[in-house]
């Protein structure tokens, strides 16, 4: 039975790193002569860059081929240029978020819905639900809520509660629900108006949280943890590439879904491919989709891949770290990279700071003291020795000098939904 | 091919009535009873009436059953009382809105789930999709995307677009979108904003709207076909009842699914079952539910059974008019029951009204005289010729005396989602 198995697909998730290999090599020619033979925009960017289909047979074969930018190539691209099969066979549309210009669709066949289901399932299944759960996603995405009904579990209609966050908590405790997907900065902020409301989640039946893949301080994870007793895993994947990874119950990091995806990880600046344990930008190349391929392609997204260790769980699916943030956050100082999360790190740990803050930039390249705003709390009276502990902080655990500024709550504009973090004060043109 | 047939299901949707009804028949004994075997709720309920299921085996025993309202019954029984399934094999939690009160937690089990998908997919064939379409359903609603998807066609993701209009038909232009799924009264906004943005509706590749079954006044329809070149067909159903019928490509009103649902139309205040023609409650009995039976559950929808007549689309179930409005918006005016959507359809053929309107309420009972609120537009230079024409429009429409006072555009409060068109201006208590 379902209930009883350890792993979605037993074959596919403790398979040998030399067959997971051969299956990727096998899928990526597959995936590379589809692309150039079914659509004018692969053809086009590998005839520019002189490459054959016949020329990619191992993984190593993969750094031949050119990178894909989401922003410029592939938003450019009119959609019959980069589909694979005829329009028709087109099933499901889904679209980037838009928040950096025109939304871009993204399509999928039905044999891509039927594959992305599976993905979303074993992914769940990777972080601990079981058909026995009471699942509610809070995120909005038809396809998450697909993946956890084709695991089995029970689950709460996206509408339920038409996004009324009371309504949702009381449907929620009416049920039982046991899993809840969100994102992970208003997991808090769930838990916080359900005591207001009268509910004990610490004692109630919420067992976990599966948080999708936004960088979240380490800080308030075990806030969760420790306060609510609720377990916080974490999925990466995003609506343009299905599912990448998932936090296990054992590990550390992600686990990569190495049969449906090819992971790299490269310099964001030079394009250079880094090794395993060298940070960098996420490129991913999908062995999975029909109508839209996905080959090399820039997520924009900064992890590293963790060096090789088998893992307790049984699953010998390489890790990726946590993902830190987009690699356009990135501030340089001192040869350091700096990510909003480290901030976050420090912030989420100082209990007289508010949980709002701002890096500025104040010219391009390299800085040589990192500049921040935050908000402090209303009852702190020595703020010149609190700018110091904040200080002494970063050079502790970020080994760079930076300079504090403190400023009262509610200066920094808490309600945004997407805070934007990084400020440039200098003219970029 | 699932694209040349004429029908979803031919045998159940063009059954002879004698088999039809003795289909209901059988299901009716089956349902009642496993609902009075297997919940608390029903047992209590037909206890209370003093009937055993086993006097209820024809279709004109039901009336023997207990009516039982959403409200004061079903929202108020504990979720356990009401289920006739384990907990553990419930798969699919909605709410209702809640807009009256608590959201009401509606469970279905995985098999309910398949049986919705197929009802949800047959109402969307009868209203004339079919698997080449490109289906947006902007109501939220996942079981209504599954169904599209179910039926085999392309359908745009809920979370397209992220809910901002503006990225809705971007996308929607972009990919070709054929069906719309809205409210009507939202799609001549949609229509009106599109144009805006430059894109031609007339013209465009949206043939079809299927508008849930929110009243709308027939001039607005008319609106739509005339002005857009789009059909507009209605569909009927709701997250507690699930789909009750839809509106076909050649007939009046709609045909109810009777292999699924029994319908009953009930005088509101009496209880007392009215015959095919006379106007009234919706009561329905479902067929098909595993884990929440429903039987003689009041809607609070007025519509009527139209008189049978053959349907050109060959469909032998019966049909019931368009959903006119709610039974607690009923307005009686000397011996007529009147509707928001009557005085709808008036403002709607008077280009020098504006759209918005209220019925006012001032006393218990039956009224004399029909109080009426309108907005005129800002260019009427004669408001007492106006008044004077709407005034002999519901003399002439409904035959009743009114007494209009016009006020100028925006008064009303136009923003609202789900205006107030009836307001009591004395104390109901």
């Amino acid at each position: 039975m379902a209930k009883e198995r350890k792993y979605w697909n037993e074959e596919l998730e403790t398979m040998s790193l030399d067959d997971l290999r051969k299956l990727q090599e096998k899928r990526l020619q597959e995936t590379v002569s589809r692309a150039y033979e079914k659509t004018k925009f692969y053809r086009q960017k590998f005839d520019d860059a002189g490459i054959k289909p016949s020329g990619i047979n191992t993984l190593d074969d993969l750094q031949k081929l050119p990178l894909i930018h989401s922003s410029e190539d592939f938003r450019k691209a009119p959609i019959p240029d980069r589909l694979a099969v005829p329009f028709e066979e087109v099933k499901y549309l889904e679209s980037s978020s838009g928040t950096t210009g025109v939304p871009m669709a993204i399509l999928w066949s039905g044999k891509d819905w039927k594959n992305l289901m599976d993905a979303e399932a074993r992914a769940r299944w990777t972080l601990g639900t079981r058909p026995s759960d009471v699942v509610h996603v809070l995120t909005g995405f038809p396809c998450c809520q697909g993946g956890y009904q084709h695991l089995g579990a029970m689950v709460m209609a996206l509408s339920a509660g038409r996004g009324v966050l009371d309504n949702q908590i009381k449907l929620g405790q009416m049920v039982g629900v046991s899993v809840l997907e969100y994102l992970p900065s208003l997991v808090l902020k769930y838990f916080e108006r359900a005591i207001e409301m009268g509910y004990d989640i610490k004692n109630g039946s919420i067992r976990l949280i599966s948080a999708l893949g936004e960088g979240w301080a380490e800080a308030y994870k075990r806030r969760v943890e420790d306060e609510y007793n609720v377990t916080l895993r974490t999925l990466y994947g995003s609506v343009d590439a299905g599912l990448i990874g998932a936090q296990c119950e054992s590990g550390e990091g992600l686990h990569t879904f190495l049969d449906l995806v090819i992971t790299e990880i490269i310099d964001p600046e030079t394009g250079e491919v880094l090794t395993p344990g060298q940070e960098g930008e996420l490129v991913i190349t999908l062995l999975w989709p029909d109508a839209t391929p996905i080959i090399r392609y820039r997520t924009g997204d900064v992890t590293k891949i963790l060096p090789y260790e088998p893992c307790p769980c049984g699953r010998t699916h390489p890790r990726i770290s946590m993902v830190r943030g987009r690699a356009v956050q990135i501030t340089k100082v001192k040869g350091k990279n700096i990510l909003p999360i480290d901030v976050e790190e420090i912030v989420a740990d100082i209990p007289e700071l508010e949980s709002d803050y701002q890096i500025l930039v104040d010219k391009p390249g390299e800085l040589e003291v990192l500049k921040v705003k935050m908000e402090y709390k209303p009852d702190v009276k020595d703020r010149k020795a609190l700018k110091k502990r904040v200080e002494d902080a970063f050079k502790k655990n970020l080994s760079v000098e930076s300079d504090v500024e403190l400023v009262p709550m509610g200066t920094l504009g808490r309600e945004k939904f997407k805070a934007t973090r990084v400020i440039r004060t200098y003219d970029e043109n």
